[in-house]
This record gives structure tokens, C-alpha cells and sequence, in this order.
């Protein structure tokens, strides 16, 4: 299945192999539900303000002894079922050149945003030396995570380019839009571009010791399915297609993409993951049985008081009850202000409840 | 149809009664499809901006005048079929004695956020007298707009809590989703109270002229529909019953809300509003054939250049072939950098296309 990994990475090697994330993702017998939670590793953590303090984001995410470390952090704390190595979906673009930042309480800013056929000239191919620390963090935790996997990740084509045409986040993602709709060839050249960069940087993570990857649509969910099948799927597509013949399993996320999950599953993915709109028992009738589903406790209900929070993972996993392969995550990402506490009894109930 | 009405109301004496408007709202037969935008009074416009000159949002809101030339101004400028009053959701809540501001480039700020029961009892009932200058502007407005409706709205249950939970506007809904999962009583409560305060804001608009109604439920696709079902359904019911016996067109909207369509349906609406990520074909399957539906050209799209726009009108006009009752809208407010001219263009064209 992972024939063309090298020996001794870990998946090949046989640490991660039947490991409950590998395990579920491949829908095979779990020994329980995998869990872990989109940005487990940042904001929300103590341990990771701390370490943190002096240091910008994005010198943190090239800073190899940093990514280890603050990716450890939530592993050992939790006890969760994978790492996913700390960094932003900004990275490969600083990689190759694209001057931008990411300001703290805004997210990356571009400084010259992208908007015609020359800027797409700008992006120039991604190689291992351009993300020679990341890597070798990923190799590192590959080493300290033993039987954990480590989940690599890249931002999908379309999110990446919201980014950089609208020069920073956006609510409305109005330029993006301009750009997809008025001028389809420059977008289409845009996104086969950030689709050989984000395929590009996944397999050199892969090569490196991941061994799972997810591809992050963030913002895809602002489009309806027909424009997504036409402007969207090709090119995240060609991102998943560059680490398929690894065989390591692959996820494919975006927020509020209910109406999107069935193109999704389509660009080539082992596990849909599910935003918390969406019942998982729902999300399986539209994805079907030859897909696994990751998610999907919304991240707002952590507030709600144990009660309710216990109520509600038990709510996930009586809606998961059937399903050929489930990954408990959360339906976004951990928001700044959750209670670690709260995230470390999501962990043990979904264990204690799932054990088999 | 309408015998609740004052014999002087517009919908009542004839005027409005057969405007493209309301026929497509009771799903009669169109001289056109009728065409007003989500946020046509206001932000996109010079003359807006000129008359808006040293006077803050919320004063605005309850000067009469200002109020009246700013709804008129893209009645004026457009031709649209209906004009909608010029305010904003949390009116109502300043008008009861909420403390609040809307601050420029933020939204609403509640000075105290409401969190527990006895925060509950700080919204009493709305009178007419809480909201004379506003009632005075529709009446002033239904004298001058002659055959074109008047559209009134009300910010519905779910929205306004969330502003008055969070403190303002939010990306994740933490707090409110904390309070409606960690203590549904309370949260019951709040949204009892607050559905009687939209119901009757509601009501006294269509008394004093409108002939037609908007529930904007802007945030409430945040939810699943379980929960919408469980913790909002019941509210917005009572808000829209509130105008039930007078016969004027109800319309139901939220963005991001396909997969709650039905469920708005079945608040008690003529006319379920759509968001632009559903094509209406689709809507239409949700929702049925005893509803009228309104949208939903993707506000960003208008910054796609000429082409593009009319391509993308026509297909929301080719989506709606069919339908029992269409009402051309954008699937969300227009943005506030949108060319009014681009606007002007929409409009013509959907008159110039649908002309029967």
C-alpha cells in the first residue's frame, strides 16, 4: 500500500501503521476512535503562549526547534491520536518569495495582493530547500512521536488564492470572486500554480516522516457546488493527486461545505472531514460508505459547561454509530479562549466511550 | 385577504396590492420579476454617504427625515420594486432602552452583554412610542412611494441574541452557542422575549404602511438544522405569527442557511429567502411548491465586470424558470464598494428579461 515511501518512514516501518487514526481512515477495525482537534497545537495552550513570547508567528513556523516543540505540546497534554505540525497555510508562499506577514489579531497580509495573469508569474515552484526547517521538524517529530502519527497539512488551491488576491482574510472574498468569474483564464493559471505548490510541499512532508496528510479548503464553503465542481475541484485535485501514490491517507476539510461534500470526496480524498453543520449521519449519506468522515463537535459548544459538553460528544458518536471510518475532531478549529481542561475531557470520554 | 389592515393601508386601498412585489410573494402572476437588493439603501452610494455626513448610524436610524430621503434614494436611483426602510436590527433593542452603539467599521456594541436570566429581564415589551420617529418615516415613505411597497423588517430572534450575547458581531457565535446549549432555559427566555419584540416592531411597521415583511435571521446558519429546529424554529414562529391576521407578504432570510431552508419555510413564510451558495433550483426542492422564493446573485460577483454580471444574472433567472413565485434579489447585502451602476444594470436587465 505505501510502496513508494522510503523504509524507514514510519508508516512503511510499521509504527504508525495500525495506529487508530491510519486505522480509521483506512476504514478498518480501530482498537477506539482516533481523536485529535484542528489547531490542538497554538492559541488555547499556556505552554504555548509561553514559548511563543518574543517570537513572530511566521519566524516561529521556520524556526525548527519551535515547530517540535509547540506540535508536541498538545500530544503530550491530551493525549490525542495525532500531531499535526505547527505552521500556517501561509508557509510555502513565504517559501517561494511572496512578500507577506501574518499580523497578530488579522492573519496574513500580502503585500502586493495578486489580481492579474503577470502576478501569477510571481509563484514560482516549491522545492525542499525552500522549507529546508520545516522539514527537518517534520523528520524530527517523526522521530520523538513514535507510534503517533503525524498529520501533515497544506492549504487547498482555492484558500490559499483568497489570500493572496484579496491581500489578506476576507469575509466576502469579493476580489476572489471577481477574479474566478471575470477573468477565468488568470484564475485557472492561479490555481494550477497553488496546486502544484500545495501538492509540491504535502509529498516533501510525506517524504519527511508524515504519515497522514490533510488538504485545508478554509474558505471554499463560500461558493456553491456547480462553481466549485468548475473552478475549485480541478486544482485541488492536482494537490492530492501529488502525494497519492504514498499511500498515506489523505483529508480534505473546509468550513460550512455541507453542500460541498460529495466534490470534495471526488478530489481524490480517504476522509472527508465534516464542519459541525452538518450531522455526520447526514455528511455519510451524501459522501457514501467508501469514504471515512473526520469531525465534527462544534468548537463554540466547549463553552457550554461539562453537561453539555459530554452530551454533545456523545451526540458525535451516536451520529458516527455505522460509519465505515470515523476521526473525532472538531467541526473548525480550537478557538483562542478553549479551556484546555475542557479539550482534555473531549479526549478521554470519546476514548473511554469508544474502547473496544 | 388583508381585512386586519387599516382601510388607508396601501395593500388595503389598492396601491400596492397588485406591485410585482407582492404578486410574486403570493405566487400570482408578474407583469416582471420584481427586483430590490438586501442593503440598497445606504453604504454603496454617494448620496448616501453625502446626507449620512456628521450624523452617527444609530441617530440616523431615529431622525425621520434622514430616514425617509435615504430609503427613497435607491428607489430614485434604480427603479427597484420595492424600497426597504432604512435601519438596522438592533433598533428595536436601543429603542426598549438597550444600552448599545453601532460603531463605524465594527457593527453593534452592547455596553452590558446579556449572559443569565436576570439579563433577560432587561427587555421589556416594545410600544409604539418606543419607536415614533421610525413609524413616522414608514408612514411618511408609504405617502411617497405610491405603488411601490414598502418592505418593513426586523432583525429575527437568533440574530439579535447573538448581538446581545456576544456584546457584538462574531465570527463563531461561542458565547451565544454557550448560553443556548449550557442553559436552554435561559436562553428560551431571552428568545421568547425577543420574539415578541420583532413580532411587534414588525406588526406596527405594517400598521403604519409596509406592505410586505422582512425576518432577517442573518447568523442563524451557524446552527444544524437540529438545533435550529430545537432552539430558534419556535421563536421566529412567534415573531412571524405576529403580522399573520394582516395578510402582508412575510419573507424569511439568513445567509449561509441551505440546509435550514425548509425549516424557515415552515416559521410561517411566504417567501423563503436563499442565500447564493444554493441555486434556486435547488431551494426550490427544499422548500416546495407553496413558496415563493428571493435571490440570490452573489453580491461579489458584481465585481466581476459586465459579461460576467449578466451571465451570472441570467442564470439566476434560468434557476428560477419555473418557479411558483421568484422575487430577484442579491443572496446576501450588497457590498459596500459595489458600483451603483453595476446595480442600475441588474436591475434593467432582470426587467428587460422577464417582461411577460
Amino acid at each position: 500500500m505505501s510502496t513508494a515511501l522510503p523504509e524507514s518512514h514510519p508508516l512503511a516501518d510499521g509504527r504508525t501503521a495500525s495506529s487508530a487514526l491510519v486505522l480509521a481512515a483506512r476504514r478498518q477495525p480501530v482498537p477506539h476512535t482516533p481523536v485529535w482537534f484542528m489547531r490542538q497545537a497554538g492559541r488555547s495552550l499556556p505552554e504555548y503562549r509561553a514559548i511563543r513570547q518574543g517570537t513572530a508567528m511566521l519566524e516561529s513556523c521556520f524556526t525548527t526547534d519551535l515547530v517540535v516543540e509547540i506540535t508536541l505540546q498538545p500530544v503530550r497534554r491530551y493525549g490525542v491520536d495525532a500531531a499535526i505540525f505547527f505552521s500556517d497555510i501561509v508557509v510555502p508562499l513565504k517559501a517561494i518569495g511572496v512578500d507577506l506577514d501574518i499580523k497578530p489579531g488579522v492573519g496574513p497580509v500580502i503585500a502586493e495582493p495578486f489580481r492579474t495573469a503577470a502576478d501569477v508569474d510571481r509563484l514560482r515552484d516549491l522545492t525542499p530547500d525552500d522549507v529546508t526547517p520545516v522539514l527537518a521538524a517534520v523528520t524530527a517529530l517523526t522521530g520523538e512521536l513514535g507510534a503517533t502519527p503525524l498529520i501533515g497539512f497544506a492549504g487547498a488551491p482555492f484558500t490559499l488564492a483568497s489570500y493572496l488576491v484579496e491581500g489578506g482574510p476576507s469575509r466576502d472574498h469579493a476580489q476572489t470572486k471577481a477574479l474566478m468569474y471575470g477573468a477565468p483564464d488568470v484564475w485557472h493559471a492561479l490555481l494550477g500554480r497553488l496546486a502544484e505548490i500545495a501538492g509540491e510541499f504535502l509529498r516533501q512532508q510525506v517524504l519527511a516522516g508524515a504519515s497522514a496528510v490533510q488538504l485545508f479548503d478554509s474558505w471554499v464553503g463560500a461558493l456553491p457546488a456547480r462553481d466549485y465542481r468548475e473552478y475549485v475541484l480541478p486544482h485541488s485535485t492536482r494537490a492530492l493527486a501529488a502525494v497519492a501514490d504514498l499511500g498515506v491517507p489523505r483529508i480534505h476539510f473546509g468550513v460550512g461545505t455541507g453542500e460541498l461534500l460529495a466534490d470534495m470526496r471526488d478530489a481524490g480524498t480517504d476522509v472527508v472531514g465534516v464542519d459541525f453543520r452538518v450531522p455526520l449521519v447526514e455528511a455519510a449519506r451524501r459522501v457514501g460508505d467508501q469514504h471515512a468522515l473526520q469531525g465534527n463537535l462544534d468548537p463554540a459548544a466547549l463553552f457550554a459547561g461539562r453537561d453539555a459538553v459530554d452530551a454533545r460528544v456523545r451526540q458525535v458518536l451516536a451520529d458516527a454509530e455505522g460509519l465505515p471510518g470515523h476521526i473525532f475532531n472538531l467541526g473548525h478549529g480550537v478557538l483562542p479562549d478553549t479551556d484546555p481542561d475542557v479539550l482534555h475531557r473531549v479526549v478521554d470520554l470519546v476514548h473511554e466511550l469508544t474502547a473496544r
